[in-house]
């Protein structure tokens, strides 16, 4: 078997036993030997703790035992998320020596499902702006002068699940480290509803925006996932009540052609000459597979989200950061500096302001699928930029998502006419998030798009 | 009939059409006659409307047809809640021209069910500290020289309520703002968990604290009343997730002697002589009935709450009120003016640092309803205390539940050795509030305390 399975064919085969854990784990090392050199995903890869859950999980599965539905799965996990026994680096020079003591919920999760958690990935310093060193596969130049950002923060993840170093990975966004990195680099995420997944042990940027998810290559990679990741548990029982049902039988449901609507305006406008045919074409052939595609009416000024997104990821993250930040100044990229000081001048009374407006805003969203099953756009509005050394691009089209709370599913829909990926938001309502995924599956499978870069191929 | 009937025996009665909704209005209208004048629980008493409404009511009520559980009862709504067509003054001469275009959706939905709004109570003003002109209906010396603080901020619905001068009341809590007066009066009341009632057509003091409640004397008018109130559509669904389960028929359910857990420590230091007897007593009664008390152990210190507590209503009153503040600083009290200033020199950082706190002291509450089915804790730490004309009292006991989120239902135990009402919290588990007023009925029962007051039983 020479092609890359997807996550959800791995796991399907391991449990039909045409598939050992060990001989997936190594196909996956054997690809962090041969590409990660140039791609420089993964901050440490635990090969020995690997191969030994592997070998576990294989004899397990040879009695016909299987943990949950990542049994012998190979997982990367970004660098802000515990991981037992390893550094949570952050991408920080900072954070050298912070050795894990146990794994962040989120993590116990894929392990108790049966995940071998492979390492970690690289993310950008603390999951704010300043690029990482990862690259992006769909480079054209990738072997000799690569320019194009993978996006970030979640950079390695992104990058890793698309090169197929892994079978899936564990990103976080708070402005656009999911969706970004994951379009840059081909592969499909979903960034569930706002506080529905575990944020304990995960280093923090911004409270009222971080979210952790999946990236993977497939929606029902995804899916998969996030079954096993367990519930935050901020207030009480309450992110538990909202967490999705479990209820709905993802695979098996016969979605119908879903009733999409569209955005217009900032949406159109904002997107680049490549992403607005991408998008066209994009919605054209999900309208010939029989989607109604509805253009939705808002007040919503989906430009004037960001300076409120930007003051309250400022303040939130000098939080997390001021102790350290006065101590040490030095040791802090020149991005992060800049967004710390923002959040360090702001008086009080101006961020719960930004507060009161953000919860006006989710009210908003919440009305917007009123009359529609999801809501369809660009997932960025470039392809990957030439920007590899100074800017993983901006979140001007992931940040109104991170500031709603509301689900999001990112499909890469093809190559845009510059060669380089470019995919489609789905946007569901608040806590049906399964349906959501669905939804997204029946896009994906219109698209028809073979999302393996030409440098994975090789191997 | 002369005696007072409860909230829920009116109902009753109306339902079985031997008492009419215009007699009972008028029964209210009487007492507000004799007795407000030296109570002063309402700004506005809305004669006309409320007897077009009774009579209305009474037509429909002859026919058989009634519209929810309220049916012709007479309610009261504090006056930081909009009430279409009556100013919604908030205590602050700022105001006095906010006439509110449309009903607060708590309003509305106690109309839905068959209210009669009969008027506007009293509040403090903008419901934090500076005391309202209302007076303690079980103040010894109510007919001369009146000394004894109603409470507040919630002061006239707590007086109106136990005065009989209306069935029920809605009132606002962001400190101790339903419990502090309605012990102080003598009646129950309850403090649903946190963002699970609508807040919306409420002046908001501080976000992360505010509640709408009832205030009634009986735990079973509590919960007509609050199977009335809509959800909080914050966040999109995220709220009606959240809300009570209705399924549990609350009349009928026979609850078994709960297990109660003490606190101690901080709630045994602070409570003064009165109230530490008050409660023992209470607490020997509910063991002789049955019930289980239980110490529970908490590395939760409830003396360091005040101070984060303070610091988030101050940023968050000062962001609700700082461009009326700036223009007429002398329109405010003194008591709000300082916190006012408080908010205004605080920076972000500072208030997200309180945020946190916050947060995890919600999970630590969360927890300590593992090993009992609710706390029992004194709702005041002294008994009304004579500072009628310069303090409402204070929220000690309150504050700690108010910024938990958890749900609490106040019940009044009986007199205190100085001959005025102490009353006992009943703090339950997160979104369970429907069994909560169940476990506080069982409690009532057992107290059985007559709680009208003089100046009431003499009408």
């Amino acid at each position: 078997m020479s092609e890359l399975p997807t996550l959800a064919e791995a796991a399907d085969r391991i449990r039909a036993q045409t598939l050992s854990p060990v001989e997936l784990l190594d196909r996956c090392l054997d690809r962090i030997d041969r590409l990660d050199g140039r791609l420089r995903a993964w901050v440490v890869v635990d090969r020995e703790a690997a191969r030994r859950a592997a070998q576990q999980l294989a004899i397990e599965a040879v009695r016909g035992e299987f943990r949950g539905p990542l049994h012998g799965v190979p997982i990367g996990v970004k660098d802000i998320i515990d991981v037992a026994g390893l550094p949570t680096r952050a991408g920080s020079p900072l954070r050298e020596n912070h050795v894990a003591a146990a794994d962040a919920p989120v993590v116990a999760g894929l392990r108790r499902a049966g995940a071998v958690i492979l390492g970690k990935t690289v993310t950008v310093e603390f999951a704010c702006f300043d690029p990482s060193p990862s690259r992006n596969p769909w480079d054209p130049a990738i072997n000799d002068a690569p320019r194009h950002t993978p996006g970030g923060s979640s950079s390695g993840s992104a990058v890793a699940a698309a090169a197929g170093m892994c079978l899936g990975a564990l990103g976080t966004q708070t402005g656009g480290s999911l969706v970004r990195p994951s379009t840059y680099c081909g592969v499909a995420t979903c960034k569930p509803t706002y506080a529905v997944v575990s944020r304990v042990g995960v280093v923090p940027v911004s409270y009222h925006f971080d979210h952790v998810g999946p990236i993977a290559r497939r929606i029902a990679d995804l899916e998969l996932m996030m079954r096993c990741l367990p519930a935050d548990d901020d207030f009480g029982p309450r992110g538990a009540a909202a967490a999705p049902s479990g209820e709905l039988d993802f695979r098996r449901q016969a979605i119908r052609p879903p009733r999409l609507g569209t955005l217009g305006g900032f949406w159109e406008e904002t997107a680049d000459d490549n992403i607005r045919q991408a998008t066209h074409a994009a919605i054209e052939r999900l309208t010939a597979a029989g989607a109604a595609i509805v253009p939705v009416e808002t007040d919503v000024n989906f430009s004037r989200i960001q300076p409120m997104h930007r003051r309250i990821m400022g303040v939130e993250a000098a939080t997390v950061h001021c102790e350290d930040y006065r101590r040490r100044p030095e040791a802090f990229g020149p991005l992060i500096r800049r967004l710390l000081d923002e959040g360090l001048a702001c008086s009080a009374v101006d961020y719960a302001a930004a507060l009161a407006e953000l919860r006006g805003y989710r009210r908003r969203v919440a009305r917007l699928f009123d009359s529609v099953d999801a809501l369809i756009v660009p997932s960025t509005h470039t392809t990957a930029p030439p920007t590899l050394e100074t800017l993983t691009g901006t979140s001007e089209f992931q940040a109104p998502w991170s500031a709603a709370g509301a689900p999001v599913a990112s499909i890469p829909s093809g190559l845009a006419a510059d060669g380089l990926p470019a995919a489609v938001q789905i946007v569901g309502r608040y806590h049906d998030d399964r349906r959501l995924l669905a939804i997204a599956q029946w896009c994906e499978t219109v698209f028809d798009f073979d999302n393996v870069p030409p440098i994975a191929r090789e191997v």
